[in-house]
């Protein structure tokens, strides 16, 4: 049992949601990496993942799925379809979904006319300049055009290195929560079959934690990871403990830690 | 423009969506592996995944959604979930989205009952053989629990190469439509917003047709991609023709197929 009371805010972080827009990760020609990235960053300042969402870039999906998830998550956050090319329609879906004009945005269209060469900012670049009215810009430092926020949906570029670039300039101005952080450990040979019933107990004594079991098949052996997650540091490292014993109980070596990937 | 007529069909292919359930993605924990493999088998039979959910292992969440997109897609593949752990809800979620009774599935059971040594086969593991009232199997020669098949649901592993098993099983028996086919162009130096009025024209030229242009980043150079996707091969080759011109015309030098990874 843990020493310290459950946590009563553990349930209350804000919740965010992630909305990849393109057809390429639909039709299998990409693979995301975008999920991974913002799923760890976001939890890492109490802004948890929720709900992930890939869709393609048609225009009335795009924006009954951003009505939907804006209203039901604290922030939002999408990656996609805001360079200059005809599939490129994640800026006027927003603007659309928020039901505002979609009109040069003063700030980046100078900024962007300045960058070009004469002549180049020409209406397909011209479109990357164009946001919904309101919009607050989201630099980053690789591509000239800027993403940007506008409520609480945060429209952020595709290609992953300017996503991040994106995303690094935004995270200061989030409000997060508690951070979720995270205790592990693992064990080779372990089948999830025999700890299940012991992992179960755990988890009913720490309802505030996330106890997750993850089979694992690595060339240098097969077994599970148990990992605790949550807002307190004591409880998780007390969960992993609980199970640490279990996994010994088992007969088998319990090793601190994710096993290497 | 292509010799062919538009064809007709190309809009007709039956839909899937897929359905990732589990804290670790979410948590950025895991990198998925599922979502692009399923994507482009589903593609290649013609049943292209239209959108993709990511969604935490808590039970009304899995209720809803699935019972959302099983009314919206005529197909529907969900991952994870459904080991022996106490994290694992996906299959008696399922039966609850059904409405039907969550029970153990007698060649399931029976079979597992066989292959776990005596007194292996614990209430944790008679979880796996417990199913959805009338699930079919979706066999895999890797582990000894089954996935299931009920009404257009059709519930797999989490671990990659688990799922790939059951894909496999399941693949033969999955109804699609027309494949879905790929062509490609790209170009070292090439800028987006250059290309962007011509691909639109060639896109309006071929409305059948999916256009999608994705800029790479790689160690060789940078440059964008052009991916003509549909259910002709015909018209796929003309619209690349065409733009294989385009980028010849701004100076480029156009290479036929995707950039190496």
């Amino acid at each position: 049992m843990p020493d310290d009371e459950p946590n009563p805010m553990a349930n209350f972080n804000p919740t965010s949601c992630v909305v990849v827009i393109g057809n390429e990760v639909l039709s299998g020609r990409t693979q995301d990496a975008n999920i991974r990235f913002l799923a760890a960053k976001l939890g890492a300042i109490g802004l948890p993942v929720r709900e992930v969402r890939v869709i393609p870039d048609i225009a009335e999906t795009i924006v009954a799925t951003i009505n939907e998830v804006r209203a039901k998550f604290d922030e939002v956050f999408t990656t996609g379809g805001i360079g200059p090319t005809h599939d490129d329609i994640t800026s006027e879906c927003i603007a659309a979904a928020f039901g505002v004009p979609w009109e040069p945005h003063p700030e980046a269209w100078s900024r962007m006319a300045a960058a070009y060469k004469p002549g180049e900012f020409n209406a397909a670049r011209q479109r990357m300049g164009t946001m919904p009215r309101g919009a607050e810009l989201i630099n980053n430092h690789i591509s000239i055009a800027p993403g940007f926020s506008i409520g609480n949906v945060h429209v952020m570029a595709g290609v992953p290195a300017i996503m991040r670039a994106m995303f690094d300039t935004l995270a200061p101005t989030l409000k997060g929560g508690k951070p979720i952080l995270s205790r592990a450990v693992y064990s080779h040979g372990l089948a999830e079959g025999l700890i299940a019933e012991g992992l179960t107990a755990v988890q009913q004594r720490f309802p505030q934690l996330d106890l997750g079991s993850y089979p694992f098949y690595r060339p240098t052996g097969n077994g599970v990871a148990i990992v605790a997650k949550g807002t307190s540091e004591a409880d998780a490292e007390a969960a992993v403990a609980e199970v640490t014993q279990l996994i010994a109980k088992l007969g088998k070596i319990p090793i601190q830690g994710e096993p290497a990937e």
